[in-house]
């Protein structure tokens, strides 16, 4: 069976390890903390790959920041990564070829194949971390956009410049939707800039009345997102995904989408092809890809 | 060559005429008021269906309302249309084929086909009228979602709960980009009820400051709903199309949402395929889809 050495590189952390066909992880995960220079990131993706010579036919790798149609580069603006990350020319790494896919569509079409999303045609991921992503299927296929940027959560939940996004304009909705977003709303809603979205999660939990009413507005805010991504897409279903999906009450979610949009009911689900999806997906969308690459897998 | 007997049905009028498979108008286009029952819809259709007895392949219907997948059927609410509309069985009006499509999917095709957009893989085209329409276009076919709403647009400008929209909910883009919404624009400003859109145009081709300023905040009402379409389609370009269209500074909303997105520069170009593109696109989608439907066509 064919094999890939696959990554995911976030701002934060790259994790590694070697996904089989079936999606399935037949080495133990390797958590590296991202190094602040390209240099670093690269020693890092060469050094595994050096390891698990011989081990993998492909190279996937799962990332932040818009990768192009043809799946070899990193495009454009990438947030949190270190400056220049677009320049580094991930092929030169290997002698195998190099597959690249956003992460947030890699985790996609993890879940499309093996998770929350298996069977159906239409359906949109939302992965609600440090930021927001988006990754959208349509008929069986990832929406790229004409340069694989599609999916960015950058539609407007105000349009009188209240809160400014990290992509450099105001009001996106993932500037409502991710953690950091919550963690602002406390803030506001407390005046305290110590705030923490631990401490909201925790008042949530213990049915602190004022940590409750923080989070039914950020969970208001995301619902909000979806009911016009629903009336755009029109999709079987969405998918939550990311470290803050866990909180939201899906159930209520998915009956105040439904109650509002002119579609046709959609469904919420919770994220359920595991951990490393973003891996998963883009081990499985380059072992699609490039089902003619010769095996040197033992 | 092979004909399609065309309608568009909207809230208004109802226009009809013969377009060939290039996209042709081959009769004069007839236009009639949209009668305020349904059998009175049924009739102008089974008249027209009749006196052109012999001359046409398929009839091919663009109306306001989602149409299913199967292009056989009106879907949900239809807006400014005769209650119980999504009733009317229009296959059983003749012995031809019977296509549907939605008015600003139709128009989209048209635009694909024969207008502005032509030559593009991904587009997105808006009908500012009366309401907003949308029709998109990814990679050669009209987005439809699972049931065949897609396309809706119906997102939110604000999440406060500022201005009704005609779906129901409230703050959706068709309540600030429409013509309907210019008006409203307009009263809110000069709190007066009795103004019209054409006061404002007027206004606005004369120089008139107050209305070049609420001509301006309807504008960028519009370009903030196209900033996020473009982060979530990546698209080639944008399509104004519509009444509402031939006003709007084109290449100052250009600039605008290119300035401001994270996807790749697009471009907002006016509709170019005619008065008739709901029509012509109708027709267009209609003969593809039947190919091989028999010729009864002089």
């Amino acid at each position: 069976m064919k094999k890939a050495l696959a990554f995911d590189i976030g701002g934060t952390k790259i994790y590694n390890t070697i996904i089989d066909e079936t999606g399935a992880i037949t080495e133990e995960v390797e958590k590296f903390s991202t190094p602040k220079t390209i240099e670093g990131i690269k020693e890092v993706l060469k050094q595994q790959i050096e390891k698990y010579d011989g081990k993998f036919n492909i190279v996937a790798i799962a990332t932040a920041g818009a990768v192009n149609n043809e799946n070899s580069a990193v495009i454009g603006s990438t947030g949190n990564l270190v400056q220049g990350y677009y320049t580094i020319d991930f092929q030169s790494l290997s002698d195998k070829k190099v597959f690249l896919e956003n992460d947030a569509n890699a985790a996609a079409w993890a879940e499309y194949r093996l998770g929350a999303s298996k069977g159906t045609d239409i359906s949109v991921l939302l992965t609600l971390g440090t930021g927001v992503g988006g990754g959208i299927i349509i008929n069986n296929k990832l929406l790229k956009g004409k340069s694989g940027a599609a999916g960015e959560m950058h539609f407007k939940m105000f349009t009188d410049k209240r809160r400014k996004c990290t992509c450099g304009s105001w009001d996106c909705y993932e500037a409502y939707a991710s953690g950091t977003a919550l963690k602002q709303d406390a803030e506001e809603e407390l005046n305290n800039p110590n705030i923490t979205t631990y401490d909201v999660i925790d008042g949530l939990k213990n049915g602190d009345a004022v940590m409750t009413k923080i989070f039914t507005r950020w969970q208001n805010d995301i619902t909000a997102g979806i009911i016009g991504l629903a009336n755009l897409f029109d999709p079987d279903c969405f998918v939550l995904s990311g470290s803050m999906a866990q909180f939201i009450d899906i159930k209520k979610v998915e009956a105040d989408v439904n109650r509002e949009i002119v579609t046709s009911p959609t469904s919420i689900r919770l994220a359920a092809a595991g951990n490393y999806s973003g891996m998963a997906g883009a081990a499985l969308l380059a072992l699609e890809k490039f089902k003619s690459v010769n095996s040197e897998s033992k």
